[in-house]
């Protein structure tokens, strides 16, 4: 599978997504919640990684816009749970076009934004998941017929490869590539191939199978899993 | 299954391994070229990361022995091949009774050598391999029987998660804990077991089905491959 997918940042080579076209994927949850959030309006999401540095690149944007509607909003989430004090978590349910239309979010996750960051160097970046799957192919296939470079970049779960972003990871890969063959495919993608095959097009199974699935189910973030699933 | 499983050096948290009984698995092939080494009677290896820090070793126990036979010996490889000027390379056949009995052994290799140097706080440091596999499992049950902990880190190649290691760590993982099941599996620890049971006892079936097996293969290696499964 000619198609570089990288299993956590920090197994990016330097430089390696310098004028690349970058998916960026934790599918539980922050990039399924910031789909939800532009799908539903939000102007622009800033993924930022200290909960203090959300606050300062927050104050900078205030006063910029025009009226009230204008101030940034804060999102994110720390052990899943909202951060106290910001005005939402990391929960799609919550990116409503009541919450979020015509707003500017500043966003810290504990994987996800850490992700984005990483690939700050891209020619561009993109939150990959269930929710915007198809539309991201697309987009995909489109850069590589022009000659440019997709990477992949599972966010995974604090420095470690988690499963349900691979499993996501080695649909994309299929699904852009056309084909899941080829005698050179790294052990990792071959991995996100395996879990392609594996759980098939159930997005739900796939996610139910993975330790983010698991946890969050199990703290009380059930329904996250169902819709980003 | 209650034994931690981590698929890069990387990835290993901070403070970890220190007084735990820590097995190493660069199994293609700094580990079984290890093994090798001892069961032909090298007294002892020191692994260093470098080249120019190889030779420095060596020179701190030049004269230190009774002869010339005490003289160290520099091992290890680069892009698989041996380093010019270095007495031994990286393969197991290399490590006859003839070359290393009783001779001390400074290694450097791209990926063994530096996981072994990352599990330094370790109360007691193995490598892992085919070829000790089933005393190693042994060693593994009796330290856990006395109420100490085990941890299982794989070399992987060039900070990436390797399928041979990988296969390596469920295949143990499995033995020493007596069973592959349990709800609170992490998705790495998940990978290994998938893989062991993929492969199940074919050592070679697996090796071969990884990156560095196939790269060793057409690279001239494909005895250090047979050899190691």
């Amino acid at each position: 599978m000619n198609l570089r997918v990288v299993l956590t940042p920090g197994e990016l080579r330097p430089g390696e997504v310098a004028g690349a076209c970058v998916f960026v994927i934790d599918i539980l949850r922050a990039t399924t919640t910031m789909c939800a959030a532009l799908h539903h309006g939000a102007k622009a999401i800033i993924p930022v990684t200290g909960i203090d540095e959300a606050r300062e690149v927050a104050a900078r944007f205030e006063g910029e816009g025009e009226g009230e509607g204008e101030r940034p909003m804060l999102a994110g989430e720390r052990g899943a749970d909202p951060v106290p004090g910001f005005d939402l978590g990391n929960s799609p349910g919550e990116m409503t076009a009541a919450a979020v239309a015509g707003r500017l979010l500043v966003m810290t996750t504990t994987n996800g934004t850490r992700a984005l960051r990483a690939v700050a160097q891209a020619a561009s970046v993109h939150p990959l998941a269930a929710v915007n799957f198809s539309a991201a192919v697309q987009r995909a296939r489109s850069v590589r017929q022009d000659g440019g470079r997709v990477v992949v970049v599972c966010a995974g779960m604090v420095g470690q490869p988690s499963r349900e972003d691979a499993y996501c990871a080695g649909r994309f890969g299929r699904d852009v590539v056309g084909s899941a063959g080829g005698a050179g495919l790294s052990d990792q993608t071959r991995w996100c191939l395996d879990l392609a095959e594996e759980f098939g097009d159930d997005w739900y199974a796939a996610l139910m199978a993975s330790t983010a699935g698991r946890k969050l189910s199990e703290h009380g973030y059930a329904e996250d899993v169902r819709v980003a699933g």
